[in-house]
């Protein structure tokens, strides 16, 4: 999964331990522990870069086995050059409704000179790598300690939820439980490459992807240990924004008031754009934000995040969308970040000129409700009504002394849109219930994710409701060298999707 | 001298024709022009760069070594372990007037590679190198050509003036018209290195050093072509001015609205600074700068500037001071100039990051009546009363928890106060009619240039009024590789010092 957050290592378990279907998936799990973490490691084996279409299919054969072991109907689905995505069918007689679990299967890029052990040669650690844990020779033996760690690229993101949805399946059938609601599986097979084919591949396939709901396994459960539920991510887009000044460098005496200050001109223009608190000033902009709902509004306060470390441990004295305000109303409203800033010099290095030109790299963070097209169009008419001639290229000789303002923007070709289910939805209401029944800790409900996910298209193409369901570690080192998985957190995330499995889905 | 201005080069030359000084001292020079060219390039063959203290005592000994041969008094001062200045004496008989002529005679460090000749070692080019004009066998073995070229470092800047000087005491001399004032010559041996024991120089000998006027020869002439008369320099500080954001740098989507954004909050820093005109919003700001005088305004409407080439040339639409603003009316205001901006990243290398601080470089130009204490107190209360803590350093974690905005401010120490002689004083008048009976061509008065050069101390310590009198082609190439003099400007240079040291100065 793209975000990551401050880890505020707090690694209490979630504990599941209260209803019988959630003891009986522990049962399982006492009694296969071995098998189970040989089939980890097993996935763990094979290479999956997406760059790498080999071993991308590789990893999609070994799926489809992995389900075939359970009589579930595995199938791979293509579009055009995508890496395929892995399609799974499980009917239940008698269920009326159906959950689509989506995981992704390919991994981050790795290094593997700034790896401890090979990326895909997976170790067994007596505890975490920082710690000085030690490699266990034959961790499969005897007893497992639940702080032990799998060490491997996509230990945590996103191979071991998979796994975790298999074995919750296995642990219910063993005690006669269930599952009690069909299941479909879709893994994803280039989520680290930006999901370039994700909507292509839900469009080629919409009528296999019927489903009352998307659960989605990816990124990590709460800092303090508390199990999530996760209800949408904010857009994001970014712009390169540079004042054009005199066509070169000139010096500051002689032309300071008679040349065009294109670093002070930025600045008014950002100043012009955003406020001290992060309101943004361009006209509309909010228009067709959806405000925070009620609901959503009692889940922030409710504990939604880790208030008081998000803040405290990067040294933030108050939120800067307002004093009184919480993390968690701050990144459910549209942002405007200045990503960087770049004109002429500073430091040692500064000297007694005027700059030809000023850029400022420039982010947005969207809500659910926002067009990214909109955006643009709205953030380039604001230029314009500053007073600019707006270019998407450096202006020539005969512009500059046709236009006293002259400003060059450039869209990133990436971004998302923004992505969320209503706090309010039914089904995320009895999902919250399953998940806080299950645990003995309390379930953090966050409406919307300030960072961005692709998840854009999965409501858009299949009008389904989805929610973040996450089972691993937080401090798993995704993205980064080391990556792992507390192996405790595999157990619980065997219970989690036991007990959602278990319930029909019928309602409350 | 440590200004350039825009080279557009009009190098008609200034014709001094009209008066029987500048006849004679042309008749003089017509039949000297190889011995004038020779005692020029012996004194361009000694190297000059401050830093090297042997290389200077051997041009201040050849410098008294001309004065003598003239008879003029010529002694080293010294002031600790400054680069000793050289100064010389005449007095003439029935004189009541004294004229102190300021050059310099070190020169711009050189780096040899860069220069198509040794810059120590002159040639003659038959023109400009640039347009690809050979170096002469002998230049002074027949006629010369005013369009040739002295190529050496200091060709321009600033030895040529004093051998201009010296010989128009020669040519007065020679048809028995002067000099009628007496002289007083101040060689300065570390300008290009700032000058950085001026003012303890003048205190240290300031009872030598009594005149009714300083005449400083340094820089070119206006490049229109005509000769100029400058009264003037706006003084010059900066600063570099960093606004502390969290302690490390953040997730975008996950502190977007919640981390204060360093680089926006900048942006309204500057915004709150200077307006789109470039006036300065600082409270108190302008309240000891000295208006622009009626006499200094009708200076710069006859042209003290080539306002069109100065505007044209690097691409200006219009005066950034306002649309009807003269070029000259905007240098003789303070001027807020942001040097340079850096933050995060841009263009390619930016990153959904908000950066942990944003730091601008700040210059300011001042104009008489202002101080640069006076004004480093008024950014600092400025920034202060915007919310922020100011601080010399990093804060610290617990500072950032403590304050939410904070900002380090870092004056450079590096700095000239403005300097100017009224444009109403007598003997400023006195000396434009000098200059303009001299030339052809109309003389240029400019009040107050735009850069800074550290003539405060003269002002300040001797209480005597100075102007710049230039003599070189404004296509010299100071500072820079294949510095070079057109000997057509040492030409006029003669006669226009032989006009102003023929007159007694008594007044009109």
């Amino acid at each position: 999964m793209l975000y990551r957050l401050a880890a505020t290592l707090l690694l209490a378990a979630p504990a599941f331990a209260q209803t019988p279907v959630t003891e009986a998936a522990r049962a399982y799990r006492e009694a296969h522990e071995a098998a189970i973490l040989a089939e980890t490691m097993d996935f763990l084996r094979l290479p999956n870069v997406a760059a790498n279409r080999d071993d991308i299919l590789a990893n999609a054969r070994h799926i489809i086995g992995l389900m075939e072991a359970r009589g579930i109907d595995g199938r791979i689905l293509e579009a055009g050059d995508a890496s395929p995505a892995v399609y799974g069918e499980l009917n239940v007689p008698g269920a009326t409704r159906t959950l689509m679990l989506y995981t992704h299967y390919d991994g981050q890029p790795v290094e593997p000179e700034n790896w401890t052990s090979d990326p895909f040669d997976p170790v067994v650690r007596a505890g975490r790598l920082e710690d000085g844990a030690a490699i266990l020779d034959d961790p499969l033996a005897g007893d497992i300690d639940p702080d032990w760690r799998i060490y491997a690229r996509s230990a945590s993101d996103d191979k071991s939820p998979f796994i975790a949805m298999l074995r919750a399946i296995d642990a219910l059938r063993a005690a006669g439980l269930g599952p009690n609601v069909n299941i479909r599986f879709f893994l994803e097979g280039e989520e680290e490459a930006g999901s370039p084919h994700l909507r292509a591949l839900l469009e080629a396939h919409r009528d296999l992807l019927e489903a009352d709901l998307w659960l989605i396994a990816d990124g990590p459960i709460d800092t303090r240990g508390d199990p999530r539920v996760l209800l949408g991510v904010r857009g994001v887009t970014s712009m390169q924004l540079t004042v054009h000044g005199a066509s070169r460098v000139l010096h500051s005496g002689h032309y300071g008031n008679v040349a065009p200050n294109p670093a002070a001109r930025l600045a008014l223009l950002i100043a012009s754009m955003r406020d001290e608190t992060g309101r943004v000033l361009i006209d509309g902009f909010y228009d067709d934000a959806l405000p925070i709902s009620n609901v959503a509004r009692s889940y922030l306060e409710a504990g939604a995040f880790d208030e008081a470390s998000l803040l405290a441990e990067p040294g933030i004295a108050r939120t800067e969308w307002g004093p009184g305000a919480l993390y968690g109303e701050a990144v459910m409203v549209p942002a405007l970040n200045v990503l960087g800033l770049d004109a002429g010099a500073t430091g040692p290095a500064t000297r007694n000129a005027i700059p030809d030109r000023a850029t400022a790299a420039i982010g947005f963070r969207v809500v659910p409700g926002m067009s990214l097209d909109w955006l643009r169009a709205r953030v380039r008419a604001h230029v314009e009504n500053q007073g600019y001639v707006v270019l998407d290229r450096v202006p020539t000789d005969e512009e500059r002394l046709q236009h006293p303002m002259i400003a060059e923007l450039h869209w990133s070709p990436a971004g998302y849109e923004a992505a969320s289910t209503e706090a309010g939805h039914p089904l995320i209401g009895h999902l919250v219930s399953i998940v806080d029944t299950a645990s003995e800790r309390p379930v953090r409900v966050v409406p919307l994710l300030g960072g961005s996910l692709p998840l854009a298209p999965i409501s858009e193409v299949t009008g389904t409701p989805f929610a973040i369901v996450p089972i691993v570690n937080p401090d798993n080192s995704q993205h980064a060298p080391n990556e792992n998985l507390r192996i405790g957190h595999l157990w619980d995330g065997i219970e989690l999707y036991a007990a959602i499995l278990a319930d029909d889905w019928e309602g409350d």
